[in-house]
């Protein structure tokens, strides 16, 4: 993956290299706004970045890439040896973050620093973007299981598996996608297709040949003719199952009114005894199709959540990005680093977050500070590698998804409206204040009034 | 890959299975409808969904995991076996398309032909999605050159190479993306970032320090402290540089209101002689934001497009399916196959998609009829495997990005418009339109009025 990079991270490091720029410097990444519909981030893709930062290594075909791009052999040279030696801290994967807080933070000689760029912006916004989205979802469920249904229509293959693990931690039961859940141990769920019963003379052949094969918990597609016929025909067969020791696991509604279908059909299956037959719901949902359902008094015992959950369909990204916010000046001090464009402004510094609690352990507000601040909060950012090497346990999914539900839990219900959100309180230390009002006179100065 | 599926594409095969149903069947792969702006499709994915047909295997690891899930050992000693027997044909990457056209039609044993599902709608869903969005984004610069420069917010390491892939088959220069620079030769472009200009005490010597390693051709970012300043140390490097023989390449503007801003770096450019420099504008954009800088005549010579193109933000999904349009009868006969959902009507029977022209090879109409139709317009799917096997000759990438431009070309501006194009017309053949209305009015007799 070391190529898996904008082409601007190299000719930077080429640059670097040849001027012999090795100082140290520190990058944040951090996302810098909430979109709209969003009031907080659910962190996630941290393992994978780990992977990346401990693998990172350019072959004899990669450099023979490069140096057909023009890359003087020096340079090369040094990418042939190249060892990540980075000090790394992050917040851990599960924990709920506000924008232009510090997600991780890269120490390391500039060239080492910014050539990672690329890769870390990519695992954590799909997988945050994702993380943040299936949480809403979850919420929006009340408790009703949702299942993770996007496969198809997630944008590529990789996509495919950080969806299922990402909506997995956030609350998700579990996923379509069958490759998933032999890579990381993730329920997987399915019921039929239309094809299916398409296949068969009569829908109730094609019922009573899938439950033939799975005759208990199966879950029977109703709409591909008319959903009233479709309950009919799935009582009959349920029926049928009873009479063999049996039970019929759910029906399946795909299309329409989903409400008022489901108040329809669950009043057939009652009246055909068959309370315990389960009503799944599927087709374009998301967090406001569900609210909208369950307000109008659906009867669905869980949701098959795929396209607008999986492509984060109402906004397919997140202003995540990775700035330089220290270097090391020659005389082996620091400079705060930070930038002016217009809207774009970045803090400098290298930074903790601190996180404050009510009594009862609710999130309270999360002070930005700088990270020799002492500070009474509990600190976001923990140290995950050191001089390269990983110094952190990582979790394992299920305990990723604990931490994420126990941060979801303490964050207060204001703050997870899934529209007008209350917006959380993020300040920035005295300390951090100070230092960015001198940066921003020193570089004014230097930069826009200066002679240069 | 072949775990990459949803999981009810198992349980269904399984149940095929499971009552001996291997008989052949027919589905079309196609897209439902255009989503708001956009007027046509620009095809792409087939290479990778033919790479896979060609290697579906289940391994041992796949087996054992499949067993743990609960199927039987007959099934899966049919799985170890599986050996993809269809024949498939498919619209070439490259072509123009409208909904409701089959795009790949795969007849193969049932069972086969529906493992295949959700691994065909991953592919196409995300290549045809960027493909068609680039080709937007290109149209709208009006032959200005386009980078794509989404590789951080593209969803996942999958995504970052099939964007680079598809948005160049649908016109860009090239992309930032390294890895598919190397992968499929697509030309690779990058500046630098605001980090290399901050990491430098003075930007001048961030222009200094990058022009010394690429002393000719170099771009200059302006913009992170001031861009009218920026642009005026640019020059003067720029003419450092003309001293010692060397040009600079271009600047670039990644923020503020692009149009003003490079009407004054162009003045400040030409005001020092430097018309040859080119402004690189980036930040946001899309079509329609190119679109409104050249109405506001701005001074840009080539776009970087990022995140909008890269994740089609403005619709991250297609409405692409895979339906069943016909299953052998036990007499050998074929029977086509329909789905009567509200809203998801879906056509019988096996098809191909005639493309009639004008007289000057513009696209004049096509027609959707069936596959054994006569028909005088030009015969847009071919034979792409025949019993499993390749029979197509799969072309270079660059021979695609011919096939997208030729076809573009030939589409009439009105159905390319960025807003409220025309729609381009796709009519049924007579014998479709009446093999429709009997397979309705028997299922409509079979499965809702009838008895069952």
């Amino acid at each position: 993956m070391s190529l898996f990079t904008d082409y601007y991270e190299l000719t930077m490091c080429a640059s670097y290299f040849d001027n012999k720029n090795f100082e140290p410097a520190t990058f944040d990444l951090f996302i810098r706004r909430l979109p709209e519909n969003r009031s907080y981030f659910l962190f996630a893709g941290l393992e994978e970045a780990l992977q990346y930062l401990q693998s990172i290594k350019f072959t004899e075909e990669h450099l023979a890439y490069l140096k057909k791009q023009g890359f003087n052999e020096d340079f090369l040279d040094y990418l042939g040896g190249f060892k990540f030696s980075a000090d790394v801290w992050a917040v851990p994967e599960g924990t709920v973050t506000f924008p232009n807080e510090p997600l991780i933070r890269v120490t390391a000689p500039i060239i080492e620093a910014q050539l990672v760029e690329t890769f870390l912006l990519n695992s954590i916004n799909l997988q945050t973007m994702i993380a943040t989205k299936a949480s809403r979802v979850v919420h929006a469920a009340k408790g009703k299981s949702v299942i993770e249904f996007g496969l198809r229509r997630e944008h590529g293959i990789d996509a495919g598996m950080k969806v299922a693990r990402s909506s997995y931690i956030a609350g998700c039961q579990g996923t379509s996608n069958v490759l998933a859940g032999m890579a990381y141990g993730i329920p997987v769920f399915g019921t039929m297709a239309h094809s299916f019963v398409m296949s068969y003379p009569k829908e109730i052949d094609a019922f009573r040949a899938f439950t033939k094969t799975f005759p208990n918990k199966s879950t029977l597609l109703i709409d591909t003719y008319d959903d009233m016929a479709g309950a009919e025909k799935a009582a009959i067969v349920a029926k049928e199952l009873e009479a063999k020791g049996f039970k019929l696991g759910g029906v399946r509604l795909d299309s329409g009114d989903l409400a008022e279908t489901s108040k329809k059909v669950r009043k057939i299956l009652d009246d055909h005894g068959l309370g315990y037959v389960k009503i799944f719901a599927s087709g374009d949902l998301d967090e406001f199709k569900i609210t909208q359902l369950l307000n109008d008094g659906a009867r669905i015992d869980a949701f098959g959540v795929g396209t607008k959950m999986g492509t984060s369909a109402d906004r397919p990204y997140l202003d995540v990005i990775y700035k330089l916010c220290e270097t090391m000046t020659p005389d082996g001090g620091f400079s705060p680093i930070m930038k002016l464009s217009k809207d774009k402004i970045t803090l400098p510094g290298r930074k903790q977050v601190y996180r404050f609690k009510n009594g009862d352990g609710s999130f309270r507000k999360d002070v930005v500070a700088l990270a020799d601040e002492s500070a009474e909060g509990e600190p976001l950012l923990v140290k995950v590698m050191e001089n390269g090497k990983l110094s952190y346990g990582l979790p394992s999914l299920e305990k990723i998804r604990v931490v994420a539900s126990e941060n979801l839990s303490k964050l207060p219900e204001e703050y997870k409206a899934l529209t007008n959100a209350s917006t959380y309180p993020v300040e920035l230390s005295q300390k951090l204040q100070n230092l960015i009002e001198t940066t921003k006179f020193q570089l004014t100065k230097n930069e826009i009034n200066g002679a240069f």
